[in-house]
């Protein structure tokens, strides 16, 4: 007799499913840094890796397994077959190629569409009821992308957007009032990227409005330059990029609260990037970030902020922008 | 337009179910220390809370919600009418009557398995999938009634048992070493009461016996008297009951610990109370603690302990006492 | 040679101080839901609870420490001695009398003070560069009173205060809105008790001020009467008392957030009872909430929020109260 | 008046330190493991980075800051000047060479050697009571030298040494009998690489020692060949590298969970690169891990145990190894 057969009676069968199933598509390293805070912060302790690299994958399936006693008995599965994701509540898509030298944006925007026409149908077919959260860039065009290739409601297909460039504002801002980041409320939204909007008729510490003690903030002629502010968000992945050659803490953290509010059906509110027609007066078919409310179904609802004649007028710039992109793509 | 309208523009409907929903019956002391310690340790976000005392049910209710900022913006519901634990993944059964004045133990039990009458079915009506995790009571007995009524598979209906006796024990363990409790190893089984066993044969530390140091240890011929720790444990719901008029937090953490192994499908051993019938050589129809293997479905495997004569003798006979009165029992 | 000697080598001495130690004074209801709160929420895991009826001291103490394998092997510690306290980053006070029939306020405002006269000399005593985190009510007046007994710097002596009001507002707005408590934004201000001030100007959905939607907003004129929210959280208290005789989880989880402000520097902003002297103001010596920075060292900053004409005069009516109350006190 | 100062009254100066500050030194894929994981599990809120590479510091540091928002706003600095470290109550030090091609072992020791020579009389200068955790590897041979050139009792400068083997181990006996990691129970100890020694006499599930079901477990008789988890610990740190270049996220949880059972001073036990001279029979001079209790004031004591003839000879002639490196380097 096995030590197993001695060692234990059998009551019941096993069962290897669970109701918290996340999986990460792209194993990088933003995708690494998803799945490590999802185990670390014990938003899921069922995680399925997917990448076409089989080596690399063996590599961070293991070196994660051999942690499972510090992360609460966490089951990680990975393949480069995508039934390892069957039965996913949420699966987040990392996966996509990097600008090449000479490469243009179009061509970028391309071929990662290229790769999510491959990718998208294989997730929706293994889990027909899951969220997908889409982080690959440029966000806010491939959530669209995805959206259309998945079939799914258009509240079930959610991209990662400027959560994380609201989180870097909120840093930005506790650093110049010596209060603590979640104590600082300020929204970036529109595109996640360098025509993103930063909302300061909202910006707020305990409910006093930052404009009514300074009316130029973010403008031209405020003497405190917070405007910088934004711009230093604007710049932050470049200038990590730089430094350390490419993002991924803040991006996993920010994915990992994203997937723990539906998760948990929070009903939190994140800027996410969310199909915004007959929003602000927005008529193309696209996807901007907008502060939504999360929950076990994706995004329920978008808040209504009563935005300023030019936040609008980038607003829609942004939109007319990507739908011109967009409406090149072949899928 | 109302507030609300005016701030929120709906994306889709709002969903209330949740794949981590946990209802607690009876709302005493120990139902509230398990109720508390669920959402503070973030087991589950989703609590309904069903008493037949309306008043103070409500009461608990608004104390939990007021606190909701404070527990990751729980759910919690509450209601007498048993509706309200829809979905439940885990139902948590403490309700049951305390001995009166005069009234024999068999008597109490009876008076118990009614109320189980009545609780039982109606929770097995609004969750057919459930998980029943009974507390109340004298557990083993009213584990078993709860299997009897239920209809449901033996593996999905378990008492927390001797968990709790077995957290006391390495406490006191921790307390004779100067080490951390958890890493104090060693097993009660058994009845959850005045017969249960501490198997000495495999209390260790870091994987050291302690039989292997102190061949007498947990015998009348030990010089250092460790039986006293066991005393020590059976004794402790009488003295803290005596001291402080009823138990509730360690009680209330233990519950939280299993309803935490099973909704994270995490595969822990814990003792408790499973039908032992063909384990140990027992042949009667009924329910005691053993170490158990914990997962999303209930009990898996229950570990073959290799118990000695002693040990097995005090099995057998709490198993003929428990059958001796569950067969007077009507339901 | 004993067990424990033959199983452990003795490398250095064991010590048992700790950076987070927290003294609980006082095991009502409030007293042990605090000390339960710190348990499970990881804020300390060195915790001391004083009071003077030494069996049910020893009663909670034995059933926390029993779930100390499901607290991260906390260390618990109790007496009726203050020298158990000693090198406390935090003491928290609980302690105090509730109105008896036909007794004035006045005269219970006397009694607590008589209390707090005795405890907070031995707390100081033995933790010299403690802060003191006042909960016995009414808060604002025994803070003051506390402040004045022990000595310390005024921003290291802290009240609960409306805390815990804003997180109920909070709780309601949620409840009107489909969003997260953590997602809803209003403060409410001043005395702990039926004359706070719910700040209007500030409530806010993700920067979006509720006032710009509706006008109206908390005032008779409310079509959808606002106003009534903050009725119900200064009834809060009540009802909870009516409903199950006394309040504990709400305010426990509070003031364990206060203590995780705290002992984490996190200069996370909360609504406290601090020293109002000086802002909006208020000429008196007295202690009300206002939304203040906590950081290690206690309050290191108060906001100043832009109140309106009516919610300074009830802040400037309640600071003269406390006043007056004061100056009639005996210590 | 700046915004800053329209919106903050100051109350108290902000103090800076706290009393959970963990440095960590080297920031390779090792030490931003160890780095992320101490901030996700909420090990500390108070981290210093330290590195030679400026600009690569700057980059993770930004990476980390931008996320504070998940992490409980903790405070992060990084700097290569070693006063960014000051009052640190662990210092972790992942710096160190990697092995050069045609490099010999000892040659690389040397090298490493010389970096601690610089490393840690700033880390003890600036932190006079720190713990010191060696992590950067041959790790036995590194405490050693970072023990003798710190000055610090021996107690308070420990590796890392095969705690995570011995997570490795527990997760592979999970996998062979299905059972949660936790709850599988099973020690390496010795030198943290090719001669590590499995205890299986210590080996257990709930108490039942393997080897009374097994006897001939891990032995060449051993028909399951138990043996061979042994052998897939020694090379999961080759695999991992193989398939994905460096080993980073079990690592960083394994040094999070021992900087997390130092500053909450839990007294859990840890297979930890001790001072071993003195225990079972080893007379050299050396570092080789063996289960500690681990608290506030680093290793308090060494579990003592009982080793068979053939592990006994494996420990020495590790022993012996150690020491005949020691002794030609040069510091």
């Amino acid at each position: 007799m096995s030590t197993r057969d001695a060692l234990l009676a059998s009551v019941s069968e096993r069962v290897e499913t669970s109701g918290n199933k996340v999986s990460v598509v792209g194993i990088g390293q933003v995708g690494m840094a998803c799945a490590f805070s999802i185990l670390t912060q014990n938003v899921s302790t069922d995680l399925a890796l997917v990448d076409c690299v089989a080596e690399k994958l063996q590599g961070e399936l293991l070196d994660l397994q051999h942690g499972s006693c510090f992360t609460k008995n966490a089951k990680i599965h990975a393949s480069t077959d995508y039934s390892v994701t069957s039965g996913s509540r949420i699966c987040i898509v990392t996966a996509g190629a990097r600008q090449r030298e000479g490469e243009s944006r179009l061509d970028l925007v391309q071929r990662n569409t290229d790769i999510l026409k491959f990718i998208i149908p294989q997730l929706v077919k293994y889990s027909p009821n899951t969220i997908l959260l889409i982080v690959s860039n440029p966000v806010d065009i491939l959530t669209y992308v995805a959206w259309k290739i998945s079939g799914l409601p258009k509240h079930k297909v959610i991209g990662s957007g400027t959560n994380l460039d609201s989180a870097r504002f909120r840093f930005l801002m506790s650093e110049r009032l010596g209060v603590a980041p979640t104590s600082c409320h300020g929204w970036i939204i529109g595109e996640h990227g360098d025509s993103s909007v930063a909302v300061w008729s909202g910006a707020n510490i305990a409910g006093v409005n930052l404009r009514k003690i300074n009316p130029d903030i973010g403008t031209d002629k405020d003497q405190e330059e917070w405007a910088k502010v934004h711009r230093q968000v604007i710049d932050s992945a470049y200038e990590v990029i730089k430094l350390k050659g490419y993002t991924s803490w803040a991006i996993g953290l920010s994915v990992a609260a994203l997937a723990a509010s539906i998760l948990s059906n929070s009903r939190r509110i994140h800027a996410v990037s969310v199909y915004v027609k007959g929003h602000h007066g927005i008529e193309e078919d696209v996807y901007l970030s907008l502060p939504a409310v999360m929950g076990e179904d994706g995004v329920s609802d978008i808040i209504k902020q009563s935005l300023e004649e030019e936040e609008l007028e980038r607003l829609h710039k942004s939109a007319a922008i990507m739908h011109e992109v967009q409406k090149n793509l072949q899928f």
